[in-house]
């Protein structure tokens, strides 16, 4: 049995602002995607109206990454519309994100498009984008990094990891594959609903390479060897590492267009761009430079903290607020600051345009 | 002295959906001023293009207390829009709120308008309604319940009571007075700006009746004496009691309308309707039928410290998570549950328009 249960869905990214402080892995991959939605942004059909224009940035968690973007696709925006009229972005991630820290970061963040822009507003939308959550017809541009890999459940345990990626197991591996799917169609369906005609989506994801290789290796690999340390001292029992699983996948470049293949477009959408490539270890490239392995360590265990302990914890007895979240957190971040190694980082970028009627 | 800081804004309501789970006063008075929404709602212009018709809710805390409200003007709405036409609700509230606990209430209370309503959307902004936080001429319908009686900041110290309703202190009484009149104008200042051409703005907030009397009065004096009994047992200190302050005010049928008076309209708003009421106390009643005198204290205690507790904590040493707020938060709610004795509940309800051009 490796069916997991229906509302096993994944955690949101650690809380208290933590996220925010965690994310320079993202923010690289982030900077390499941003000419798309420069592009997307000087282009993209406008309603010559008087009504808002909606930028809606789906999966945003506290907001700190997604500073940059927003701020470059106003700028963008600006250059055509001029300096009054309304730009309204939407920020929309889990309900239990947490969205405190992102006002707190639009409000006070130098970098922030409210502080740089006097017709810009804010708001969040606290829904699973698996589903509609804003009005139809409604986005002028979209901008999604780093959200639609996680998967809007755990399709099944992973018996022998908690990536499936590095997973063996058969069943386990159709699951996720086949959920993979149904969400990437589940997701592009509900954006092409949400679009304006002609609108414009960029996403950035978590990518398999050309080989097939989802990255992260010794991460990962550290990761599952420290919980399996924890077992074997007895801090945490074999069914509760068995539940464990982080609900993320990389897709291919197939995977990514497998919607579009039979039609030439899905959902109104058509891929108008895609390209895999490697994210820059910037931690890596700090050790190069330094030498300083308890550094790299320790930046390497604070993105898989802020980003996939709360999801592990989750899987504990007594659940992620438990004392024992606590020990598993301590020592899941000393395992994987263990043995610094190079990763690689799979990822893809991707423009999505709605037909224009 | 009395000038406190000016960083020193009042708290928001007490997390993890507690609020939501002890508004029961509020729901009265909300209750009271349903009609005059619903009203709006049949009689305010609506635009006869396909943008989303907003409704802004101000001062949301954790919607439950919305919900009712937000439903009945989209009822009223539909009958005029049909089932098709986004509706797109705004709920307003401090970056501090637990809109966490929002979204879930959105997503899974049966009274839901996302439950009950296709067509209908909703989005959080967590800014401070005394500043623009929508765009301009962009909000048909706004609502405002339990929420435009918190200042902006505490504007003094009050060195004889927690509220200035009971104080003797002129130079504090005369601060808070000052400020009330100040965020009123602010307040009305920019829901002028954001409503749109015609729209309709209700507001229901605690007031003074026509003696000028504030109400909770046996609530509030026995929440002094229980903070003067922690004093006195050296629990707190002298000094972190005089910090302490709720920064509500009740305003007078002739402070809510002062802004007014001079040209019979204020940033663009005119005052259709105003209302002085007195809310039905409850728990009073229940206390008729039931006699448990224990059961009313506990809940007016439940009232005030979902309410006003975290404010007040935050003036202790160590802030509103330190240890101490623990034994604050229970001294408290034993000493105003004490000694129960009927309460009076001034409320205003107010309905303004925003000229049509």
């Amino acid at each position: 049995m490796t069916q997991a249960p229906p509302s096993d869905i994944p955690a949101p990214m650690e809380g208290h602002g933590a996220y925010n402080r965690s994310s320079r892995v993202q923010a690289v991959g982030i900077a390499a995607t941003l000419p798309l939605l420069e592009q997307a942004a000087r282009t993209v059909p406008i309603s010559s109206g008087v009504e808002p224009v909606v930028i809606a940035d789906y999966g945003s968690s506290q907001g700190h990454n997604s500073l940059a973007p927003i701020d470059a696709a106003i700028r963008a925006l600006r250059e055509r519309l001029g300096p009054i009229r309304t730009i309204w972005v939407v920020h929309t991630d889990l309900p239990d994100n947490d969205f405190s820290a992102l006002f707190h970061t639009l409000e006070a963040d130098p970098a922030s498009y409210l502080r740089r822009d006097a017709a810009a507003f804010t708001s969040a939308v606290g829904r699973s984008f698996y589903g509609q959550i804003l009005p139809t017809d409604s986005v002028t541009l979209g901008w999604s990094s780093w959200a639609v890999q996680w998967l809007s459940r755990r399709p099944a345990a992973i018996p022998d990891h908690v990536q499936v990626a590095y997973s063996r197991h058969p069943a386990a591996r159709a699951a996720y594959s086949r959920q993979a799917a149904a969400d990437w169609e589940t997701f592009l369906a509900w954006r092409g609903r949400e679009l304006a005609p002609g609108g414009r989506l960029v996403v950035l994801t978590m990518a398999l390479d050309e080989s097939g290789e989802f990255g992260y290796r010794p991460l990962l690999e550290a990761l599952y060897a420290t919980l399996m340390e924890l077992v074997e001292d007895g801090s945490i029992s074999h069914e509760e590492v068995f539940r464990m699983a982080i609900p993320t996948v990389g897709r291919s470049q197939a995977d990514l267009l497998a919607p579009f293949v039979a039609k030439g477009s899905f959902a109104g959408l058509s891929a108008e761009l895609l390209e895999v490539f490697s994210g820059e270890d910037r931690f890596g490239s700090d050790f190069e430079r330094d030498g300083d392995s308890g550094a790299f360590g320790a930046r390497w265990a604070a993105f898989c903290r802020a980003s996939v302990f709360p999801t592990l914890a989750s899987s504990l007895d007594g659940g992620r607020d438990g004392p024992r979240a606590v020990l598993l957190d301590e020592r899941l971040e000393k395992g994987v600051g263990a043995a610094p190694q190079p990763m690689t980082i799979p990822l893809a970028r991707m423009l999505l345009a709605k037909s224009r009627s």
